[in-house]
């Protein structure tokens, strides 16, 4: 069994990767970090309210009991020597700091923005453009570390991604527009979102999301020349809002690809889109990445969030667009906490394992 | 003071129109229609639940006494012989039925789609296209009536086609890209959104709607040419969702300009937008038509709903968009059910009244 | 295996019928009824909408393939002489007429209320009265029925009875009061609650509601005696609103005990409590039929509803009530459409093959 | 005119004070203290964030021009020299500090708990307990102030203690049992209820919510015995719960009366009742402070916590109750941050100011 850690593993993302490896075939989890204040602790009594006995455990799951007596250490001065791989669920500012240093030893699958948009490292999706992973080599030669460092993309860009590389590959892409409905989850608990501020409304911005989906959707979508990658071409312009949903982003993509295509056509390349690498065969992969309906009423992030676990992406009401250049319209749910989040990072992490990258 | 019927006086469309009629300067409310049913009973026992006594009025605002004791007649019998104007706030089928038979009479403002698309139908946005009233002649003309009819757009066309003016007489337009985000009040109550199905959720189809946005936009912003009007050149590519607000819709607009302009132009032509003729000293007239926000948090439905008493149209977020030519992208919110229904046709009659068409 | 029909098939509780019973052990699905306007098709055509091709499928659980060839027959005309059992899942007036139908040949299990308050018809909840079953003879006898009705209670009843079951055994009861926060589903969706009616507010009256947990609260914790039930001697006092919540049915429960009691005493009955007769065993039985939590800020609705596939009832927030005589107070969570609707009438078909009554 | 300090000034209550004073008869704003971190700057700037430009106003109501201006003091320094009047809009554990410094000196009107359980301290709501306000003489004599402290009740007693006060005074009560469902915005924002935690649920347990309830409620409609307040006799329990709605606490209330009386006679008291002493010309005082509806769906929070601007409490489903000696039973909702809080406090000062206690 591959040995994993967590760190920053009793906050929200943290426990959403307690919750994907549990029974996990491959990896176990071998050691838990957090803030200074969870240090010595067991994870059950890190994670209780000292005033009124409460459990602060925040995943729709029930807590995992196999992880509740287990110490949790402090993460500035975590003891990775035993760990084979290192999940890190830490805020950006703190990734900046703290993956560096697990990296000079470890592997580090991350869900921070901190390294997205460094030149050698890779923005995995595994089934989209699982051959960055070669990326790595380059990133440990140059760094000179004996692990690495592979951050998930943000969770708004996954679904969107996902979806365009079929039509990306069939037909090519001229630009993208697209407006996102996101969840509250994607806002976290620090303090997240506010119920007073969400209800009965919608909150027009979210800060710096915009621009990292243009940025994250080109780069995955690029190829690697000569040891780089050299990003997808086509623009992508969004505006991206938050709604009063629990989970699951809905997106209303606009696209304008190069070759002429039916709304059939396109329909067709999503529902069989297998990856590039057999990708399914992996534990916690969908079966089928993208689920196409044809019943207009769908996607709903309530009824689709959850298709396949949360880890296929959810397509619909695919229509020609009459604006844009050969334009197709389409509307996507993706789960942003599951394939968007940390049981997405864990499916990076049984690809590099299967391709030899940790071990 | 003219002297005003309401047709569909029991429904919730009919009680805003009495809403915004309450204490009006120059119209008064003179008879009042609906149903079978609540023929010949007062308007308050007409919207009393005669199983428990609760009172079916569906308005925010409180039940206005002054009509409580007026009988309710017949639709399909009204007597309108004593009426100067007719409000119709009837479904689309029914209306199309009865307002011909109005219209033959006395002038029709109406929120139903049945007419709106039209040849000799002008569809009214006072300060936006107040010189299509003139095609109120040809169809009276044409159609050997001494009434006529006209429609206000579909709630959602409203708020666009209100944001586009501006940029359309500055800088032209080439195309238009919108998703909206709808709120509940626009399905109405029969049974319009069931709470159990937008819940933590998003529907992602309003069946007819976008066809009616694309066609609506162009028409309002289209030239009189030899009396019929010219659309807007324009295409408007939509995708409309229903969202858990109760009221305002909020629209993502992504347009591209003939010629160049900077985000500043933008807000500067949308802030100075004062209409075609004075429409700002109509009673129910907003004093600003659009607002604009620095505030990148801006508009929010919950908090620019009901900016002008939910007349006037909120903007924020204008910016360059990369994909389109010219491209610029910003969100609005638009009150659906005040200016997109029952008091912007009160509006619609101000004008009208104002110009000499109803007297 | 028993074979069942389900009238009533393509509502939102039929369809709760159908999940309840997907892959179950004993018993199979063997006819579906609804309206005459489904009669003749298929259960997919019926439940598909014509205009737009979406499927009328309610439950958050994926549709059932299994059923969705079988044809639906009209209800009023079901051929039953095949049939081990009839679900019904019917409006209460149309139950008036057709329940006796069917019960003259076949046992009815019943969601519907119209038989609930009959004197030879027991309201059963396996593992609390299941000894009530016995009246079923009494029934069949004085009916000259073959078969039989026996409806399970109202949702908001099920969990106050189940919580009060184990404290009325232990410590006698003489009174309850209690306040209900209840979910959306409970109202179903001809047309249910209205979005618009819900968001940001609470309904503060649930028609015939109160009335019926006083009565069936009494009459599932009385005793049989002489062939009829002795309903319970204490009275039950309650405010019944309806709360912006999916699923699960929260209620505040105040209980004055006749012998004194401690909080731990009342939690430690309650964890024990294992009903009368081995229930637990049946196939949809739960494990724990009460769960008691320590952490003060449970249950709660989303996080408890589900606890054994819904058929458990969460209890918390037990503590010492200084109004009322030896007052104990809590709060608990039960589903409203497993334990409390179509699950909750499999267990008692269940509970009825085991025991005799349906082979 | 009086004028008036606002200590707490930025946050949510420090912002319904300044609207609560908006051109106020008899009061203005003539300081404003915060945090050291908001001292220096102008009022605007303190609630402007530094890296968006959103400007940080909670309110409803539109942003107060006057007041923008203003420079922002630190509190903990704050000149009161000038004042007549302090508003304390601090957290407890600031107050307990805090308020005895101002009060040495000036009048302090209170949105706090610190102080709401002393001896000498009166908890007001005018019309209800006015004469309690003699206690300030004791109070200022014992501790040698030549101001005073007057804390407004817990936004959950204020509706509850005015709706029994009519009960208590023409029947007496022997005892209450109340179930609150209480909105986010008296949570506050600090973070107050997360998005994620309320959707679709409701929060059983607010901490130490139930005991101020009990404790207030006997201590407001007490009598004064010898320079100090007996409380009350009668028990209070309740079970305080957190649900969905953006403003306005509803409750559930049961209470055994001394005297048996009728549910007609519980409305009556309920809409005669006008307060001891003119209360109702008080410039911010409702003319009506309770409204009883006999449309059974009410109270609703969403329709009923405005009236008189937040002012009345609003009653409805007065009904008979089986299980309480003489029991009645009702529903109330009462705007928590308008009556219950700082407009709720300007009613006290206005009070005070009238009677000659500031001056």
């Amino acid at each position: 069994m591959i040995k994993a850690g967590i760190v920053g593993a009793t906050g929200i993302v943290g426990q959403q990767f307690i919750v994907a490896l549990k029974g996990h075939p491959w990896i176990e989890i071998a050691a838990l970090a957090a803030s200074e204040r969870s240090a010595g602790r067991s994870y059950k009594e890190a994670i209780t309210d000292a005033q009124t006995g409460a459990l602060r455990w925040f995943c729709q799951e029930p807590p995992v009991e196999e992880v509740m007596a287990m110490p949790v250490q402090n993460a500035t001065e975590m003891d990775i020597s035993a760990l084979d791989i290192v999940f890190s669920a830490i805020e950006s500012d703190q990734a900046k700091i703290l993956e560096p240093k697990f990296a000079a030893d470890k592997p580090v699958i991350s869900t921070a923005s901190a390294f997205r948009y460094d030149e050698d490292v890779p923005i995995l999706i595994p089934g989209i453009n699982s051959e960055h992973a070669k990326l790595i080599d380059v990133q440990r030669k140059g760094r000179g570390w004996k692990g690495f460092i592979t951050p998930i993309p943000n969770c708004t860009t996954t679904g969107l991604a996902i979806t365009l590389k079929p039509i990306y590959e069939s037909f090519g892409i001229n630009a993208v527009i697209m407006t996102s409905m996101q969840a509250l989850s994607g806002a976290g608990r620090s303090p997240g979102v506010i119920g007073l501020d969400i209800l009965d409304n919608i909150i027009p911005y979210i800060v710096g999301e915009e621009e990292k989906v243009q940025r994250e959707t080109q780069k995955i979508l690029g190829k690697i020349v000569s040891s780089s990658i050299s990003p997808a071409k086509f623009n992508v312009s969004c505006t991206c809002t938050r709604v009063n949903v629990r989970e699951g982003h809905t997106e209303s993509v606009f696209v304008s690809t190069q070759k002429a295509c039916e709304v059939n056509d396109v329909a067709r390349v999503m529902r069989e889109y297998r990856g590039s690498a057999n990708e399914a065969e992996l534990p916690s992969a969908p079966k089928r990445m993208i689920i196409v309906h044809e019943d207009p009423f769908r996607p709903q992030p309530r009824l689709d969030r959850d298709a396949e676990d949360g880890m296929a992406t959810v397509v619909g009401r695919i229509r020609k667009d009459n604006v844009l250049k050969n334009g197709i319209k389409y509307l996507l749910v993706s789960h942003n906490t599951k394939m968007g989040a940390a049981k997405g990072a864990v499916l990076v992490a049984e690809l590099l394992i299967r391709d030899g990258y940790i071990a």
